[in-house]
């Protein structure tokens, strides 16, 4: 795995702490969202399973060593640097939250514990892939919510931030609940299921519609979905109608979809294809989602691509890594930063999740454990110890799960499509209270 | 190369001209980008290299044969469709405009005419590949004309849609106009000026600020970047100065830029410090590029993250794909859409560019050629021809040196950060506008 795939400055600081002597201290680093995007309540935590797949085959090759060597900003670093790169393995810790949990604003979904070099070196790839398909997953489950119970599918690897990113994008997608994706290799890769019929092109590519329709029916049988607004909408649903079963549907990508779902609507039910569906695509988000559904527009199922795969409300999440302690010869130090927006509490955390509310713990903390109070679930648990994975993760199907039925504990409030007048509760326990606070005056004395 | 990294409808769509006998029709399909986004007058051309590898390469695996077979959709398609696939390979030709290019709306990018099977599959990973970079690229190209002069680095991997977005991001943001970026895979791959020093948790890994600053001048001598806002700016500037040379400069990465540049330009040069340069990052884009610029705040260098790897205010690029000629036993058949909004030209075309001008012509004429009037350059070269590389293509490099010197060329109304009253002139010729008619009567003519 593409050990340069990395922001340089991870590998000069790699350098440096190997120069400083510091490579063996053991940093505890924590990816966390500061502030949730526009509109959002909640996230929805994705990506792990690629993290994981980067930190236990992170290597650099032979060829990747040398560029580093003759790059100018390596001309003065030991050559020990460089053989420890030759050598590097993540040896470290990582515990994270599963796939498809519902998080919010400061919690870690992800803790790095490794020797400095090699919990620094991660950190760009791990902010892009966790944060890349957090927001995906998310954007997802509001299209979903939007949706009322209907299917929705994503279809936007074309618009997607490079074919790869189009592949995340339908995993993500259909991990915050989408019903599959229009990505084959994602399906592949992934074990999704996946959709689609045919595009204008294909229709366009005959003398005429009819003709088009009736070879798509002779290919697909009962998947068969007409894309019928080529030409008209309506003539294009008369076509469909008249080639009967074995059908699907139909698809429209264009016009106004309420009233034209309901004229198509109608001539299906009309040829006795009652069960006919309809799909609407063509620009659809949760917004328009929520619009067609309080309309009450005769739709079966939305198909939703650029917006969907580039989360196009909100195209960037503020995923944020960042070193909270350091241990060097059996003494802990913390580390915090103080600015006013940018406030990271020290020490590693734990999050416990009540009924009613989050507790941000410090790491040795245990809430909810009492037999008497109210029961709390960790949700940090250790992922990799020593290098090692502790055991195969779920798979996307097993996330998805997680995310509906998690989501549906989750008050109405927090799942709608606009922001709560205030956020869901998560609190800072009294012993993360205490310790910011003794961070804080450690470093009020320390002579800067 | 991932045969599946593709929507599955074009995969249905190939098994469909298959079945009915197409597969030998040669069709030509144009990538363009219909309308340009918000504030954008030109876009820069961008993903070439990525989609010639791409066409050159894919191949669709025995596993990934299997793994169609197994699906519902592909029940009922020909044995033989399967057969084809096993043996595919890329026999067409692709026309496309050199990376680095500024265009237009409605000028296409890239035109791939190839057996309809060889044709269609492509369609996604080349929007994907070459909608994405050359959305960044554009971006870039912003920030730089922002910046007057200034370098501009891009940073924004951690943030980019998936890692290897990041990779490309790179690459684009450099084609754009960048001086580098702080990816080092893009660095390694193709050979990209790579930037980056130190981040906030190098200094908190030290006791001290001055202790980290010198372990990091140790390092990097006259590379040394010193980020200087961990804990206080002016402070970290006095830190800064009191180390002296050898240093590159300072970077700043929170509060009131021009404020804080100024200040810290103070104690810098008030130490001696005249070439110690000032660079900022943080949340930037080209509009708060433009207004540091207009303040005149003393910055050397920007460094843009999240805003350039997302395109964060237009983080989406139209760019479609769309059939406009099939040819089937010699006979030409021009396809073409006549939707309000969804307008696609018939026939394949080429671009005349003109001093003051652009002209959309069909792919058959001459415009420019005659010695008396204006000169035009051809803007769609031979790429590939007969599935061929034509010849190797130009580097990144070269592709930044052309967006460099073409924007260097376009009326500083379009270079500007908003939408010219009037976009640049591109014009369909007469031959053109003739064969859209005729189009549109044959289709007329049809019985639907």
């Amino acid at each position: 795995m593409h050990g340069l795939l990395t922001d340089l400055y991870q590998l000069t600081m790699a350098a440096g702490y190997y120069q400083a002597g510091k490579v063996h201290e053991k940093a505890t680093f924590e990816l966390f969202v500061r502030k949730l995007p526009h509109n959002r309540n909640f996230l929805i935590a994705a990506g792990l399973e690629q993290a994981v797949d980067y930190l236990l085959n992170l290597r650099f090759t032979e060829e990747e060593v040398g560029y580093l060597r003759g790059l100018s900003q390596f001309a003065q670093v030991p050559k020990g640097f460089f053989e420890a790169l030759r050598a590097f393995r993540f040896t470290g810790d990582v515990f994270a939250v599963a796939e498809g949990t519902p998080m919010f604003a400061g919690e870690p979904l992800l803790t790095v514990r490794a020797p400095l070099m090699e919990a620094q070196i991660p950190e760009t790839y791990l902010l892009a892939t966790i944060g890349f398909q957090t927001m995906i997953a998310t954007k997802a489950a509001r299209m979903t919510e939007a949706a009322y119970g209907r299917s929705v599918v994503e279809f936007g690897t074309r618009r997607a931030h490079s074919p790869e990113a189009g592949v995340l994008a339908g995993r993500a997608a259909y991990v915050g609940g989408c019903v599959g994706t229009s990505n084959t290799l994602a399906g592949f890769r992934y074990n999704i299921p996946v959709f689609g019929t045919a595009a204008h092109s294909w229709v366009q590519a005959f003398p005429a519609e009819l003709d088009a329709f009736r070879e798509l029916q002779k290919l697909l049988g009962p998947a068969t979905v007409y894309l019928i607004d080529t030409y008209d909408t309506v003539e294009g649903a008369r076509h469909a109608a008249q080639l009967g079963e074995p059908v699907w549907g139909v698809r429209l990508d264009s016009g106004n979809m309420t009233e034209l779902s309901q004229a198509v609507r109608r001539v299906l039910d009309d040829a006795g294809l009652k069960n006919g569906k309809i799909m609407v695509t063509g620009d659809l988000n949760e917004y328009k989602i929520l619009e067609l559904m309080a309309a009450k527009a005769p739709i079966d199922s939305f198909g939703v691509g650029t917006e969907l795969a580039t989360s196009a409300d909100a195209p960037n999440l503020g995923a944020v890594y960042k070193l909270v302690e350091l241990e060097s010869n059996g003494q802990k130090r913390y580390t915090a930063k103080f600015s006013e927006n940018k406030l990271t509490m020290p020490g590693a955390k734990q999050v416990f999740r009540f009924d009613d509310h989050d507790e941000i713990a410090c790491s040795w903390e245990c809430r909810g454990c009492s037999s008497t109070g109210p029961a709390a679930q960790a949700l940090l648990r250790p992922v990799i110890v020593g290098g090692r994975l502790v055991e195969a993760l779920p798979p996307a199907t097993a996330a998805r799960e997680n995310a509906c039925d998690s989501l549906k504990k989750l008050p109405g409030v927090y799942r709608r499509l606009f922001a709560a007048e205030e956020p869901y509760p998560v609190w800072y326990t009294p012993a993360l209270n205490r310790l910011l606070e003794q961070v804080r005056k450690e470093r009020e004395g320390v002579p800067a």
